[in-house]
């Protein structure tokens, strides 16, 4: 494919991705397909020869979106949201198109340089302490992981770095596998400190398990995956209260604040924490302004450069800053903020709904986008109505377990999703609890 | 921005895109900012109302352009080339459009499915042994991971986990974190197993190795993150014998295979072993075709589907498989095997030039892409001549170190990179060398 097709052929993407998602509620949210389906559609190796453009997009129809879950239609409700807006995915074309790879400074300095300012100003909207922040000169500072997942093992590998120096600091010759065997992580059972659990969206309350980690020296990571992008609103933000007390935090723009997976976005204290924890120095990855920088850099005396790929698992990355800078300023600080009330309130609304059914009981308190619902009575009935939801495929939803009660969760999760889909989905639901009450009366 | 804009502001962007590639060559390949020049060059808080698009994108070339290392160059010599090609750059596209989260079959069928069929495409290719194969019945398969440091992570959490299992088998008392103090992992002074070294490209003799692992019960894992792309070609292919004895192996097509970054491409024989070291299963991500599927598909008998997401760090994942499918399909495998060709044919003239001017050597066999050479003389000469071609940015290398050398890394990089590039960089460099000599004469 030269230059000039390619001018064409994305064209007709832009207008394909258009068409996706301007008509995305008429498709069926979820697919009819069997496991294995997709196997028997194509060739069994790759061709030999090129195939045309015509031959491979003729394929998406017919092969890719039988067997997609759309998590952009206004009637997904499951798992949570994952982020999607068009701001961002223009700057992912860019960002492809730029394709460096930047793990280093060098490497390509505006892809370092973006992402510290981008988590700087992220810093600022969660108005997280100053300590957190980068500036030119801080000790702390922000990187953008992949996912929650591994945001949370830095932070383990880092926080144990930091225990093992500790202890051979006061004990040299202690074996370090001897270290390591004794070391405790805490968590609640949901992992490490949450903000917004995944089942129910709770909350641990930090401002008591802070200053314990503090005074005994443990490193406290708080993870706010989903509910992270509320603390953005005045409102929400006493639930991220104590985040003083942490060492490190992280929440994902990419399930609410409308910049595309993956970014994962992680704020240390101190950075030489994690950098200890993973800098290698190869002389491939050397550089003239190795010792001079940006995550602290002291203007024209001691500079440092600190590159990125010592903040995380991967050595490569992509240029995912620019994401969070066309989202920030094309919707700016409010338009996100009115895009989050729209979700709180929409799930406010469903939860109403619910509780003028005296049939139903809502399970869990309904803080932000999420209501865990479920019919008074077995588990097994609840189970049946859900597949009963599932099996209609008219809306999709996912159940958790709360103190051993099976639950529905009903996530609002679409950008597009409106009060007219909520209701419409809060009228399927009920009628489909009707026709099983009416079956197995309790 | 609503999909009228997006109509209009993606057409500019594809235009955009395509411009800066066909035009790449006259960027300068190398930037010319100072640690910290971004972070002046925008406010330093988000903003509260939303930007015009136009407001974005002319920073584009103000704030962004001048901070980059351009990667894609034809002029671009360094580390090892980032994959870039025009049916990624769509099929990326449409991945961001669908924005499916691919942790679990019903997180989206085709996005599990697609991949697995994938990495047996590309496993043909390889002519990998069957064993690492799903097939509709096979136990081993593949997996695409975000880079080659999360598969070698990922195999080494695998191989721990099946050790210790091993051992708690016969002596079930025994504590795991005494087990797991005991445990050694073997490496070369690039790690693991690896085909194609970063510095000089180098390959450990794994059909040595590899036997000795069998015996003594120890996982190998391969990494051939960046040679691994040229065993599509069968004069290449001795350079994979012996993978027959590893565990794992994966490379990364995102560097050599014309797969937009990020996927490195991971095979397992056994792939309950890295289910073993990764699995969890929250209600939530439970579904009704939990245990049938699609990596084990026994065709209407016995049915298991694996989850992707046990197979890696992140519980999230991209569709990253149809940027595999689109550049399988419009290049063909011919096509994939011209590239690589063509880019060892240019090495091997970049080689051959070098070898004619005995004021340089060669240091290390030319098998792939990469040469290392030096001027003969001192290290210092040869940092002094890679900041000259540094500084003066009409090409852009990284030096390595072999025992104890200091040499400079010639990598044949961009898509776009013809012999006239290489020529003229070669005609740069040694003029940069004879004034360097002419000043400090040997």
């Amino acid at each position: 494919m030269d230059t000039a097709e390619f001018r064409r052929r994305g064209k007709e993407m832009v207008d394909y991705v258009a068409d996706y998602l301007e008509n995305i509620e008429k498709r069926q949210v979820y697919p009819d397909v069997e496991p294995g389906y997709l196997r028997s559609l194509i060739p069994e190796e790759a061709p030999e020869q090129p195939e045309t453009y015509e031959d491979v997009v003729k394929d998406i129809e017919r092969v890719v979106m039988p067997g997609i879950t759309h998590w952009h239609s206004p009637y997904f409700f499951a798992y949570f949201p994952t982020a999607n807006s068009f701001p961002a995915i223009l700057a992912d074309m860019l960002s492809g198109a730029i394709g460096c790879v930047g793990f280093s400074w060098a490497a390509s300095p505006a892809c370092t340089e973006l992402e510290t300012v981008m988590l700087d100003w992220l810093g600022k909207m969660l108005n997280l302490p100053e300590e957190f922040l980068a500036g030119t000169k801080g000790k702390g500072g922000g990187v953008i992981q992949g996912t929650a997942s591994e945001a949370t093992l830095v932070a383990l590998l880092a926080a144990r770095c930091r225990m093992v120096k500790r202890i051979l600091s006061d004990d040299p010759e202690r074996p370090e596998a001897d270290i390591i065997s004794k070391l405790v992580a805490y968590s609640s059972d949901q992992f490490c400190a949450t903000l917004g659990t995944t089942p129910s969206c709770a909350f641990d309350y930090i401002t008591e398990i802070g200053p314990i980690c503090n005074t005994e020296g443990i490193w406290m990571h708080i993870d706010a995956a989903y509910a992270g992008s509320a603390f953005i609103c005045p409102e929400f933000r006493p639930l991220l209260d104590g985040v003083e007390f942490a060492d490190s935090f992280n929440f994902n723009p990419h399930k609410w604040l409308l910049v595309n997976f993956d970014c994962s976005t992680m704020w240390v204290k101190n950075r030489t924490d994690i950098i200890a924890a993973f800098k290698m120095d190869p002389l491939y990855l050397k550089h003239d302004h190795q010792e001079s920088g940006i995550h602290t850099l002291h203007t024209h005396t001691h500079t440092h450069t600190h590159s990125i790929c010592h903040w995380q698992i991967p050595l490569g990355r992509r240029f995912r800053s620019l994401k969070i800078w066309f989202v920030f300023r094309m919707y700016g600080l409010r338009g996100l903020q009115d895009h989050i009330r729209k979700h709180v309130a929409l799930a406010k609304e469903f939860e109403a709904l619910v509780r003028v059914d005296e049939r139903f009981q809502i399970s869990a308190e309904v803080v932000l986008g999420l209501v865990c619902f479920r019919l008074k009575g077995s588990n097994d009935l609840n189970e049946a109505l859900l597949k009963r939801i599932n099996s209609a495929r008219r809306i999709h939803l996912v159940p958790c377990q709360l103190s051993g009660r099976f639950v529905l969760r009903f996530a609002v999760c679409a950008r597009t999703t409106e009060s007219r889909h909520v209701q419409e989905a809060w009228a399927h639901i009920t009628q489909l609890a009707t026709e099983l009450l009416r079956q197995f009366p309790q």
